[in-house]
């Protein structure tokens, strides 16, 4: 029996594309591609990657981490600071892969040399004026620091530096995404320069974009295989590199406000929203099959299973109840992590972590 | 072995107390309360509220409906309207138990006529300007030519009006509630007077502070079994009565800017947000445990797997990496519906729908 929708469609030829032009940029720039599963969390499009020669990988928990290592994957980072509450599932991914993970707080040291069964490749996470996490970019005594009881552990290997810049998804256009990084990516090869190790970046933005890494070693985006709406408006992608979208049945149409209620809510798609020019927020934007220029139409709300699309009047005329739509995620990493199981466009299912029991 | 944090903990205690509250609320006010179990998602949930005397139980999908019916619930209203892509699981779950279903779009009576193996109990659903489903409650031509419609078939059966009134959530305080329903209400009467049937009315904020129903004879409030942070700004709960919290791990403290790292982002919590008083917005409120009445901590921001909590110096000061702090969640149905698990005080774990397969 065929799923009905609502479901999460994949295009393999369009992911395949993205995953064709990462690998080559990298190799052009003589970078180290170790791509972010955070986005697709399935050991299926995993194998995409390889049939690309990838084999090293990036991940955001160790339980994810683990995930892979029992599909195969033998060299990850985990993209996320020591949980010393994770020590146990640190040891055990320690013994059976090339595992490395992030400091962003000098305090777990000592816990680590007490608790840790064999050495561990670490990276100092580096804040870059992002504000989120790691050792802030300004705080040079502190960098210093970590890197010397790094250094100087008998269970801690030094790896580098680790650095992700999520503030390019607030740029709009790639001069924005260049001027706001060149000066960074100086900053953090003046440290890698200083104290050795690899230096690795990360964001989908500036590596679709950026033609100059300074001395990084390493990429790690991770949103690029599908990317998102999101990311057309950043200007990383065009629209039709987008290789995810939600197939969303047509529940109810509202002539007196030129608007269509979906099966599609805050379940399916997320919750998270850009603002449209004018301001007003989107959640996922529909794909207007008569008319692929038309970007007038999208999610203008989203409750737990309801989505209400604001209609352009050539949209909404040719839609009718019973149809199933195409929208584009607004962030296809949350949407797929909601989902939990792609389709491909003939028919077949693809798993996603977590698809299982949870505990 | 004792799973590590983050994990969603919910007080069975604390949601009895909102169960046992609302069904003697009904029980006052000769309501049949019809709770919606989009809210826990959970056979085991489910039966704390048998224990009250609930027979009859509000969905929000009808795959929802058949998970509760394979948990022995034989009377489910599907809170949805009919998407006639899933006749086949209409019929099947018809014949199977007492199920009802909304209308929100009387393009689809001719449909079900036509696929319909057995009688089918369909609300017409009224949009209280709310703006999201339903007809409108000013269109008085169409809510008549609808219930005519259904009257007239064979193949339906009149159930009697559904009415979400979730502007609610936009309300600060008990009288704003009240000034915002009570001309609802008396207009939704007046459709059960002119056409008989039963009115059925949802939404946590008016079922927890309203005192007077006009002619509702149902109510089918949901998130009142674990209320949430959102529900205090309301003012249909105190922050006590709220049975679910996150259990998040602390990663990082950055003194520099009196933040601190959880682990515990967007596939935990949801990215669903209020604002708080200054305008900031609030992704989660976290529990000063030497101080319950220090409301100064909260979610700033989140990504996927990161959460960055604003503090007040007293909370930062005493709170260290290792620790794991209680933060309540802004939704809690999204942040149940991520985490498809819950664990008791005593370390008990408790099903949620959708922990399987997901297909």
């Amino acid at each position: 029996m065929l799923t009905a929708p609502p479901y999460l469609q994949v295009s393999e030829a369009t992911a395949k594309n993205n995953i064709s032009k990462m690998v080559s940029k990298a190799e052009a720039l003589n970078l180290e591609l170790r791509p972010h599963f955070k986005t697709h969390q399935s050991s299926e499009i995993g194998e995409w990657f390889r049939e690309y020669g990838i084999q090293a990988i990036t991940v955001s928990s160790l339980k994810m981490a683990e995930y892979f290592a029992d599909h195969g994957w033998e060299d990850i980072t985990v993209a996320f600071p020591v949980n010393i509450l994770e020590s146990q599932l640190i040891n055990t991914l320690n013994s059976r892969i090339n595992l490395k993970i992030l400091i962003a707080d000098p305090s777990v040291i000592g816990f680590l040399e007490s608790t840790l069964h064999a050495p561990l490749h670490v990276y100092v996470e580096i804040d870059p004026d992002y504000g989120r996490s790691g050792v802030s970019i300004h705080n040079k005594v502190l960098v210093s620091d970590v890197v010397n009881s790094i250094k100087s552990s008998k269970k801690l290997t030094f790896e580098g530096f680790y650095s992700h810049a999520g503030h390019s998804y607030k740029c709009r256009g790639k001069d924005e995404i260049k001027r706001l990084f060149a000066p960074l990516i100086r900053e953090l090869s003046g440290f890698k320069n200083k104290f050795g190790g690899k230096l690795c970046w990360g964001d989908t933005p500036s590596c679709s974009v950026l033609e100059e890494f300074g001395e990084a070693d390493q990429i790690s985006p991770g949103n690029f295989v599908f990317y998102d709406w999101t990311q057309t408006r950043i200007d990383s992608c065009s629209y039709s590199d987008i290789a995810v979208t939600m197939q969303s049945p047509v529940i109810a149409k509202f002539p007196e406000r030129m608007e269509i209620l979906v099966h599609g809510g805050a379940v399916h798609f997320s919750k998270d929203s850009i603002q449209n020019e004018g301001n007003t927020l989107n959640f996922g934007q529909a794909i207007n099959p008569k008319n692929p220029e038309d970007f007038s139409n999208y999610l203008k709300s989203i409750s737990q299973e309801h989505g209400l699309i604001s209609c352009s009047e050539d949209f909404f005329n040719n839609t009718n109840v019973g149809d199933t739509i195409s929208i584009y995620p607004i962030h296809s990493c949350l949407t797929a992590n909601l989902m939990r199981a792609y389709h491909t466009e003939d028919g077949k299912i693809i798993d996603h972590f977590g698809s299982g029991a949870p505990f």
